[in-house]
Parts: C-alpha cells; structure tokens; sequence
C-alpha cells in the first residue's frame, strides 16, 4: 500500500473500483502503516470481507539501497509481502515500491522454477493493431546465454498464451538481419536453439522496424537490449504530451495503464507497478496477479520448461 | 547515379537543385550506365563543366551478394567508384545502392585511418530540441570491445563538432542504468576508458529514455543495439503516415531526408544513401561529402585517434 508516488491513496481507489465492479472471489492482505491506509478503505467504504489490513510500519524509500533495505527493513511491506510469499500466507505479491527491492526480494527470497537459469522480466509493446506484443528481457538479465534467451522465450510464449489470450504466439528473435547466420555471437548462437525448440512457435528472426508491427507476438532478447528498448518506448507517450499530439495510438504508448510487469520465472507471481501507477494501475495488477493464480501460470509453465 | 529506386532520375535532380542554388566548387564524377544518365544530364540542362560521366555498364542490384558482386561486377559504379577512390581519382563516394558492397567497399578497398580498430557507421536522431543527435555504431559492428566503443564516441564527438557544427559535444555512453558500474559487461568496461578520454566531453551513461532528448548530443553503443534502434526509430515515420498522424515533431523521423550515413574511420569520405533517396537526399549527401572534404573531417580526426 505504501509504493508508488500516489501511495496509498490510489491503491485503494483501485480496490475500491475492483469491487465496485463487482469483482469477487479475492482476499487482499494490503500491507502497509495501519493508521494511513485503515482510514483510507473505511472512507472508501470498501467490503471488509474483501480485505486485512497487514501493518507495516517501516517503507523502503526509491532511493533506499535494495539489499541493504530488505535486510534492514524487516517490517516494510515488500519485505513483510516477500515473507508472506515465501511462507505460503499469500498467493501473490504486488508493488508500486521499489524497482530494485522488488526485484531482489523475488530472486533471493523466493526459488526459482527448478531448471530455471534466471528469471526474467517483461514489457507489453502497443502495436498497430491494437494487440499487445511482448518483449523480454528487459532489465534483469544484461548479459544472456543463448540458453538463457531460449528459455524466455518459452516464459514468454507461455505467459503470450495463458495470461494474454495469444493462440499459438509467434516468437521472433531481435536481431540485425532477416536470416539465419545474421546478428552479434548471442542471436547467432539463439537461433538454433530456439529453431529447435518443439514448446514455441519460432519465426526467426526479427528486426527493429518489426517491434511495432504485427510479425511477433512474443520477441526475445538479452535485458541490455531490452532495457534500452523499453525506457525508449516509455518516452514517447511524454514527448507527444509536450509536443500537444492527442492519438489514439500514441495513448497506448501510456505505459503505465498495463499495470505492472510480472517476474517471471519465480516460484509466486510477483508483479512490479510502475512509481506513478494509478489506481487503474492497481486495479490491472490485482486483475494479472489473480489470472496468474487462477490459469495456475506457474504450473503450466514448470510443465513447459 | 545507378543505385536507389529512383535512380538515376532523383539522383540528376538532386545535382540540377544544387546547380540550381547557385553551389559551386564541385566537380562531379557520375558513376552509371552513360546511355541512361546523359540523356538525364543533358535534358535537365546541367553545365558540363560540372560533371563528367564515367561510363559503367554493369549494376550491383539490391540482392546481390557483396562480396561476390565487388569481385565479379568490376564496371558497375560501386566498384569503379572504390577505384577512383583507392586512386586518389575522386575525393569522396556517394551511393545509394547496395549498402553491403558500398560497406564491403569500404573496408576492403580503403585503408582504415591508422590505429582505428573498426571503423563505424553512426546516424542522426530527431531530438526533441530541434537539433540532431548523433548515435553509433547503427549495425556494422554487432560485437564490440570496450576499446572500440572508445574509439567510436571520439569519431562521433568529431563528427558532432566538425560535420554537425555542435560545439564541445556532450558524449554520452548508452546504458540501463545512471550511475558508474551499471549496466552489460560491455557498458562497465567502457565507462572508465570514456571517463579517461581527453578528447570527449563525456557526460556519464545515457538510458533509452534520454535518446530522443537533449542529454548528449553523441551516444555510443555497440552496432547490435544502435542497429536495432535505428530500425526501431526508422518505423516510427510509416506509423504515423498510416495513422494518419501529420506533426512536424514527426516528420522528422524521416530518415530518408537526412541525406545518408557517412563510414566513419576509412581514409576517404563514403557516404551511404537510403535506397528510397530522393533529390532531396542526393542534394543533402553531395554537400555531406563536400563538408567532410573542405573540413578536412579525416585529417582532423586523425588528429584526435
């Protein structure tokens, strides 16, 4: 309840407007300092059954150091939400706090599928039309093995499937050129394995001038790559603000509005929201962390690797 | 005068709108089959004394390999010009045909300026400011060493200060993160040779969100990432066509308008065109190349390697 610029104001606005909805079958532990966020949900006059109120007095702060923060912080809410994971109190975990201390409480406090070489992390992409694509990594891995790359890619058709609805995705893979052969050592040495691989739908290669169009549905890279890509993205949507552009299209560059972005690869659903989500934010993660738990995403996906 | 989709028409009116303004001091040697280019010259009324055509009756097309094309096809333009250009016949090459022959060209039948370990293609960017950023390596080195991406923010900082008329460029090295230490092995073992180099301006890490904006006005990178951005940014303009989407901040995104990518590290001027180049194009990559030699660019950044 604590993260996010917004906090904790905007969560329970998206609470608010989940039940509103008439949205059920939920309980949400909100987590975070009793005496802010208990006024909130009583003035929001939201369903008591709906929710328990998890105090945590201390919040790790944008700027706090993440392992030093988590290991220091035992009573801030993201380490308190990664305990409740880890002792199987809680289903799923989401925050808007911080980046880096959601990403460390996910590889350290939680295991990874067994098989696994690394977690990875996800962006939708808005594509002219108007489906969402998916790209990753983005951020966690900077440096990739080819076998890396080749397992986010069955993460990123399973997720592509399961959670977005995609039937049979297409998987491309970023590189610098159409064929086989083409690319740095890493894309060279992916494309045979995921060539070979019988859990995706492999086209080949794909190019930048592919990212927004329609040729992948799930496009796999290393996180250096992927990083850029997305923070590039993210800056479009401002500029056409500053530029007075009102689109249609440019709106869904409004990153923000996808809610959040899943860790994927651990063994709970973790979904990390972005710093200025708002309560439509809130509201879409709570929706992707209960399609997550109900598809069994985790599972399905242990069954694929 | 052969190479492009419009040539050799676009290509004869570039050299007639040059003509046409009054820019002197030229002389043009134009490379293309002499039956279909003189009609063109002669028709579109340009003075003699300020071209000659050299006949070459063979054409490198867009599919052929280069390699096997530059060694086969002696009397198409792309190689005749190599030759006049290894000759010391011509100052500078322009071309918008087959860009690998015209980048296998240039490395195999130039010299690379001495001490340059690889030399680089770089691109413009629209940048929110009204001005040109400038980013490289765009795709001819897709594996990069730390010392190369060194070498290439001097070649781009020159480039920016003696081509781009900006001055003391602020280099920037691409990067997923702000601080000293982030990012791919890559980005952590470039940092400390820019942080030493004497002959740059540099300004830290850049992250994708600070390409479009006015944070450096040279960014480095390793030819897999800049490839993909460029192809990614070189979308951006058909979307916007297609959605109907008319703003001058978007109408820079046209590449084609920028003229064409210059090889950076090679003993004479080349210069690279869009294979959709249109007089404009043609105009704007003759006044590049006449830039490049009345600056003395390569002897200036002989100077600075």
């Amino acid at each position: 309840m604590m993260g996010g610029d917004y906090a904790p104001a905007e969560a329970v606005k998206g609470i608010k407007s989940l039940e509103a909805e008439g949205h059920q079958g939920l309980h949400l532990l909100l987590l975070g300092n009793e005496v802010e966020v208990s006024p909130l949900v009583k003035e929001a006059e939201i369903n008591e059954s709906l929710y328990t109120i998890v105090h945590c007095p201390e919040v790790i702060g944008y700027h706090d150091h993440p392992v030093k923060a988590l290991k220091e912080k035992l009573h801030s809410s993201i380490a308190v939400g990664f305990g409740l994971l880890a002792r199987q109190k809680a289903d799923a975990f989401i925050s808007a706090g911080n980046t880096g201390a959601m990403l460390v409480g996910s590889m350290f406090s939680l295991k990874q599928i067994e098989g696994l070489l690394r977690p990875t992390i996800a962006t939708l992409i808005p594509r002219e039309n108007n489906k969402a694509g998916l790209l990753l990594d983005v951020g966690i891995n900077s440096d990739c093995k080819p076998e890396q790359l080749n397992q986010f890619a069955a993460i990123g058709a399973a997720y592509a499937g399961i959670i977005l609805g995609v039937n049979d995705p297409k998987v491309g893979l970023l590189n610098i050129g159409e064929e086989e052969g083409k690319g740095n050592i890493l894309a060279q040495n992916t494309f045979p394995l995921l060539k070979e691989n019988p859990n995706i739908h492999f086209i080949g290669n794909v190019e930048g001038r592919d990212i927004l169009e329609d040729k992948a549905d799930v496009i796999v890279c290393d996180g250096f790559t992927g990083n850029v890509l997305l923070k590039l993205l993210e800056s479009v949507y401002p500029i056409t603000k500053r530029q007075g552009i009102e689109h249609p299209y440019f709106d869904r560059f409004h990153f923000e509005q996808y809610g959040g972005t899943p860790v994927l690869g651990v063994e709970k659903p973790v979904i990390i929201g972005h710093g200025v989500s708002g309560s439509e934010a809130f509201k879409n993660m709570i929706l992707l962390a209960e399609k997550m738990i109900v598809t069994d995403f985790i599972g399905q996906l242990k069954a694929r690797l």
